[in-house]
């Protein structure tokens, strides 16, 4: 603010319909990390109970539960059948599943969101992902404590949403530095920003949707490209030099200033 | 043997290899009658539990355990993926499940065949399918009646070579007219002859692998067809009124002439 | 009425785009039962030609005819691929079609919905699953009594939507005690109630969808809660004794009161 | 046999299983161009009656016959279900059969090769493609006129192993320059060598074969060379001048010449 | 005009949405044709390279890139997948890519539309197929001659929207009578009426489409169906001998009369 | 040898055909643990370059070259399939090849085993995994140190059989310890045992095939069971403290002694 830039952030560009086109990529990025992450821990070699994903013929397949079917769940998904997992889908939305089921027909179970199918579904599991992602809310706290401590020891949980809360009680944001904690023998990877492990595929994944917005601006500078498009004109953050974006305003309780475009 | 007749057994033409070609078509029909005869001993109004074998998006499909991976615990596996089951398929080769694991890829779950493997998936199915035949000899008793007794109410039990043997303990067979009978509040279906339901298809079938030795018998005579081909004189029981195979006569206690052709 | 009751009818609520979302996860149900119970009257057993869905490698699988292509009639083509039937799904619209192309790509044939196409498919069908359903209205007559009479004897029709008018001329409601008739040699299975012979799978798949509304009520009373969501205000029939739900209130010519909440 | 020299053919290298090694890749490549070749003489613009394999969603897939489930058939079917095709395939085997329905499920119908099955198959049929090779013997006269007159105007017939006599009693040997003949109707493409037409593909499918075979003889000279390996042993024809492959001496009325390495 | 007929054209016929209904089914039926005409062209009896699209085992898969990935692109895409090919597809839209992801998954390759993508993927490839098509607009020249000169000679390439100026440079129309013209090696093929070569598939997918109009029409006269359906309105290009359709009467300079239902 | 022990070794009991049934399941846990393996040192917390094997919807997928197509490879190339990379499959033996093109279709791609396709495979690829090995002798080196300076840096290669020699020349073993060194900038992992990643895995899946013979021995004693299965007869290297096993006799120069049983 102070050296009186311009600033739009990736984040509040938002769509009409609620959606966040830029943070898109990168829940597909994340929700396929998980799975792969998952898989990893599960290795004795990494503090895990030595299971692989798929089992090979003949011997057991490690069980999935992914948690919330949106864009990073269902990524996560795809990720877990493809590495040959017994995988379960748990969403509070039917039509979501039957939009599953019309994917993936007999290769997940998909199970509706309540305690009990999620009691039983994560003390059965090797690996849970938690994908729920309430944009502008905190996730509820779907799975418990209580829950992970009845999980085997050496399995493993991630929680793909962990910097907007998360949907499991025992996760909090880790880094790439020290991206793991145990809990009651649980392996618990939470490192808010798995993108950044294959950065090569992230950054084109983000090239693509936020290359558009980088041309209007570059042709028509900032202030027409936000007249022409209300989406970009709900990242502006700071508009020289002025705080111009309400709740981010409230929340570090700085001046707000209403931004005239 | 009075009339002096000359008689074929379809069940002792038998191929060099050991195969019964004869016999195969029916274990394709009776797998595949298997699971979808189990799905209607699920139904509430056949005494079942009341649970659709594929589920729907949201509740829990119905877990199908088939002992045994043979042509026709292979086609049980078949339908019971299509109709949308979570299924488990036991076998005591590596090989055979690596097969499988080919063909179905993550759509199943492959278990060795062992107590412990058994007995856990036994106890959590809604359907059991024994498929264990084999030739010329009885099948040992895999499930037990303590294992049966552990599945849930209104569960299905079906033992489709219960004719000879079969592989679980509470099996007896029964016919089209008195179809089932209820162990431990645990359905069992096992008439002997399933493949007469769907006796079109069946006949063509049959028909498929049995004309060409009759078109050979027509047109040799039963003789020279048996010395041109060695499975097809495997088959001869008697012959112009005398016993000429071993195990028959020895079985009935009969009088054993040995063929001369 | 008299008791003063305050009720609220599952068929009634409806969303704004006019689904009618507590009847989704019946029509899925149906849609998977009405396969499975044409596989059962195929049986000889049942009354059927004696002909399996599937056929077995080198004769014929059977004919499977699907009419409607909503979500009841999905379901019933996802079956029938299942179980190996060569299906034909015909619909009026031709985007609906293209949707199933995307999903079930080259598994199965989709023809546009007109009298040519659904008279040579039914008279050439084992099954002919009738599952046309519009909302709040009479489905037309699609199938014949003389396309039905071309169909060879032992064949199974079932309409889904019978109890609706459904739109096949020969089919009449019946219950699970007597569920089927003849007509031309034709067995018809028109059960209302198809859901109620899986009673499990059904209550979850009802639970699932009715739970939230049940939760709002109890939390919010039905006056807030039906303020709150439109879809469930359109269920409420009868508040505190007086019939508020216009078309029944004409159809049944009782006393209709104007909702005041 | 002047010149003194010493000729390998590749067609009478022969494993011990009967196989022929070298004719292989052409059978792959042939059994995937003649469904290439038949989608485009059911062009319009080629005399064909103007219809595409796989329709379009709601408009009829054209139905393909394939008689011959070894690998140039296997390669025909590959492509006729690849490009949306009603495919029925047709053969002797039984267990072929089963290898089918394994492999491709419930997407293709397999028939037992019976007079009846053919007829109805054939006549019902926008393109046959004949692929039935005996080796060593000729193919018997599966499809005849009669059936070919039945199919519709502007239908296609392609048989893959013309040059050894074929399956289709219309068909006889075609070049590139003029491939096509017309009887009854119905287009006949009958080119011998239709691996010539992608040439490049051919060659390296070809070479992956022949290569080892040139690396041997380079290496340890064709004497030591046919002594290590008895298909090649079997490929020789001319060894230094003199004729050493007695069918072909006996077919040609020339010397014959023990081969003495 | 002089006739002082009333005529509606299909293009003009369009749904609140900017969709076309009425040109949908062609769309479908030229992305099919384009593979499959591809596919004849890199024929070497069709001056082609000689590559069979899906190669055989051991040999190299023919590229096909995709240039846009709507209705037209999408029926492309299916067919190269279903021939066998190593298929790139390349549009602007994200979404749709996670759409197609959805349906193919990792069967194909998606790119992003971007100079560089588009350049290496033209270049590699055997068989370019263009298929953009922006509704009421010019497409943009995805493709320039300077990538189309990079590609191997024998190469083919196929723009489906060239009648509406096509995405590549060196396309322009042509007929079925000389379909197809060579530039730098590579051969253009440019038909605008793509559909006609499968009259029959073309004829039915149109009058599923069509129908519905000729049947209002039928029923309520162009005055009373134009009225009740304001897609076929805008289908209304001369009315009484008067033409009424904007957009015509500026382009051809003519009289314009406003449409008065 | 000096307690005077009997010691039968895993690696040495062989069946008839050659193979040895002890070590099958591990090479099934190895080659899906490759690529898993593979996938983890592509990130860049890894050292790797930052991809995602399966890339995102837009963004290219990881090219993975698998070279020898038998347990382990086939098992690597499953999970790679799984995790959406482009495969590519490169094996000396077409038989083998066609039977993946059964099973994979157009989802891999399959190479001939010579230079020229390592090479350009090699060169592209981000991740490549050795899977050739040839039971009693030394595989051949097909990658040269001169390859792998080719791909770019950041990737990942693998052998996994690199206890027998393996056939990437920059290849030597590693343990779980100190997994991986470089190469010119590529990532090498060479652990020996990988299995022992996922030891719970892998310890039924031994158990499974090794069951049996400790049950033989149990039940019969050493010498009987020797008797009967000619496979665990080979498996004895020790007998009552004589080294029985000529090869490894002569390899570590120790007195060998004929078994007599």
């Amino acid at each position: 603010m102070q050296s009186g830039a311009t600033s739009i952030a990736y984040e509040t560009i938002q769509a009409k319909d609620g959606s966040l086109p830029l943070l898109l990529p990168m829940s597909e990025v994340a929700g396929r990390m998980a799975t792969q992450i998952g898989a990893q821990y599960l290795q004795l070699d990494r503090g895990g109970k030595g299971v692989l994903l798929g089992g090979v013929p003949g011997v057991r397949r490690a069980k999935v539960t992914v948690i919330g079917c949106g864009v990073a769940g269902t990524n996560s998904i795809k990720m877990a059948m493809g590495m040959g997992a017994d995988v379960t889908a748990i969403d509070l939305s039917v039509k979501r599943m039957a939009e599953l089921d019309d994917l993936f027909s007999t290769k997940i179970t998909t199970l509706f969101s309540n305690i009990d199918n999620i009691e039983k579904s994560v003390r059965e599991s090797d690996l849970v992902i938690g994908a729920v992602l309430i944009p502008g809310a905190k996730a509820p706290k779907l799975v418990s404590r209580e829950m992970i401590s009845q999980m085997s020891k050496g399995s493993v949980v991630i929680d793909i949403a962990v910097d907007q809360g998360g949907c499991i009680e025992t996760c909090k944001p880790t880094t790439h530095q020290e991206p793991t904690f145990v809990v009651d023998g649980v392996t618990h990877y939470c490192v808010a920003n798995m993108p950044g492990a294959v950065a090569q595929t992230s950054t084109y994944a983000l090239t693509n949707v936020t290359l558009r917005y980088a041309q209007m601006i570059a042709k028509l500078g900032v202030e027409e490209a936000c007249k022409k498009d209300d989406a970009l004109k709900l990242g502006l953050n700071i508009y020289k030099g002025d705080l111009v974006y309400k709740q981010i305003a409230d929340d570090l309780d700085l001046q707000y200033t209403t931004l005239k475009i």
